[in-house]
């Protein structure tokens, strides 16, 4: 990877975990191992959510999709993802999202990582899904619905059961192919695995109901009648302009948690509701400041989009875990002449 | 660079230009060459000013310094820069700035180059001074006074003497040792060259002055009695709140033209006048909607600050010249499964 006419110096150098490493990674340490680690980092990161620079993403939107950055700051950590959002992509044999993110010092302004994050987003999501309801679903809950089961429907299944403890998922998904391929891949992961027909079926005894579909659209996949009182409902898949998953009428029978209510009510199943609807921001659910679940029969919802704090976490996280691992590349990005005023001169001795 | 394991697909590789790459590119290019070739590539985009979103810079201030996202799309290829501005770091050893960029497909959101940018974005900045310098500078202009002789100032120089065809520079800056390494990376390279050891001295004769210095405070680098009639002032330096470089008094008799008035009223040296001051947005010069320079004893002023639409022509003039050339590694940056739906599958058939 070092270029061979000349070594750059370590402050050039920039750690890049790619795709290869990062799913290496995740086998060294075990894949619901990471996640509930990531997840204490989440956890760590809400509890001090007031410290955070929390800039609204940014985003490009197109006919075909949007491009994000999502930059936030804790004052000595700057982080940023870029993710992108393509609903049409799957059937041109790409990814909905792909993603990549960044760590830098906030002192000087250099990176100190680069991580591919379309991995690692997946782990993430799940992270905070099974961290906000190991706070909110039901005492004792042991069974998930999973409706849709797409590329996140594994990591939401494997994090609920090592950060909450469940032991049964009942899959559904308008295509039974997508249902049969979560079943397989979660054979042998010390799950009960149940695959369900409708969207009634899946929720039959479930205490947490979790939706996580990728179309760009308002979709009902739980209708008003089909949810019942003491559960936890943990929304994935409403998360931008346009695209909602659950009928109003659940909405207004639930209390309902989210991360950071400027982006939700734009992006989050609360865009059906009236702009002052009351929510709960969940990290003060974390420190005391707002009551969580307050009884068994209350239906908790829990609208996630996903904001910049938890690929913060994710990429704290991995930067904990990388050094002696070996797992990542030493990219040559930031250009670092001896003196730094003389930028021509490092250009100009580099001459073949 | 390619992992070992698994051999990703082609969808999944981003090329990725390192500071050693790009300082080969130029030379196989030449500086003087490449820096009129993106000035094509600048001149062209702001042509075509209308057509781009222009999403103002999103800053991460501290106190040491700032981290910026500079996005910008033109409907089929998206931009980001990532720079920090950190003016102590010079005392650490450390770039005072420091970026990367990339550009995406806007069709499916993937990224199709990352690239450093500490180097291009010399080569933009300085392109960018020369190709307004080129329109709006007296006619006949042979000599530039470079007050601030640190990164930015030999490749100032060089692109004013590629693009605008002048041939002497005199040189100034508060520290004599700056100025002494300037005229030496300076000279073989066909300009007349002169240090100064005033700014009064070395604004004698010159038709255009180039201010790029780096302090971050109000400083006042020319006084209003040093700047006669008849001249192009290109003023750099003067680029976020709280640093400027001149006088009020020479931006009150100055027709000042600007890149994107929202961003450099905030930043550049108009942050001193009334927020309604009159200034012209230059890509109107070029398409012809506003006048430049009318008369010979106007005083034109190039308020830059930087904008996102030349570090995308940057980005796309790199990612043109790029193919054939083998400078550039493929970063294995994006997860691609066979199946988009099988993230997790992916990785298991990723265990060692």
């Amino acid at each position: 990877m070092k270029p061979a006419a000349l070594e750059p110096s370590d402050k050039a150098l920039v750690p890049f975990v790619s795709v290869e490493h990062m799913m290496q990674l995740i086998h060294r340490i075990g894949v619901e191992e990471m996640m509930a680690g990531i997840a204490l980092y989440i956890e760590q990161d809400f509890r001090r959510w007031e410290l955070f620079d929390k800039t609204p993403r940014v985003a490009s939107h197109s006919a075909e999709g949007v491009i994000e950055l999502m930059p936030t700051s804790d004052g000595e950590v700057y982080g940023f993802k870029y993710v992108n959002g393509h609903p049409k992509n799957t059937s041109e044999g790409l990814q909905t999202v792909t993603a990549f993110g960044l760590l830098a010092d906030v002192g000087t302004g250099y990176p100190v990582l680069l991580s591919e994050m379309t991995m690692l987003t997946a782990l993430r999501t799940a992270a905070t899904s099974a961290m906000v309801a190991k706070h909110l679903a039901p005492a004792g809950a042991d069974t998930m619905a999973m409706i849709g089961n797409g590329a996140q429907s594994e990591f939401q299944s494997l994090a609920m059961k090592a950060i909450c403890g469940i032991g049964n998922v009942r899959l559904y998904d308008t295509d039974a192919e997508a249902t049969a391929k979560c079943a397989v891949n979660l054979a042998g992961h010390g799950l009960g695995v149940v695959t369900c027909s409708s969207p009634e079926d899946a929720i039959e005894g479930a205490q947490i109901l979790t939706t996580c579909t990728a179309d760009k659209q308002y979709a009902t996949i739980l209708t008003d009648n089909m949810v019942g009182s003491g559960v936890h409902i943990n929304a994935i898949g409403g998360d931008c302009p346009g695209k909602t998953e659950l009928a109003p009428g659940i909405l207004r029978r639930s209390d309902i948690f989210v991360e950071y209510p400027p982006q939700t009510r734009i992006e989050g199943e609360i865009q059906q509701l009236d702009p002052d609807h009351e929510v709960t921001e969940f990290w003060q659910v974390l420190t005391g400041d707002a009551p969580g679940r307050t009884s068994d029969r209350q239906i908790t919802l829990f609208d996630s989009v996903g904001f910049a704090i938890e690929d913060f976490s994710a990429l704290r996280y991995v930067r904990d875990r990388l050094e002696d691992t070996g797992l990542y590349y030493a990219l040559d990005l930031l250009a670092d002449p001896d003196d730094p005023r003389d930028l021509f001169g490092m250009l100009m001795r580099a001459k073949p």
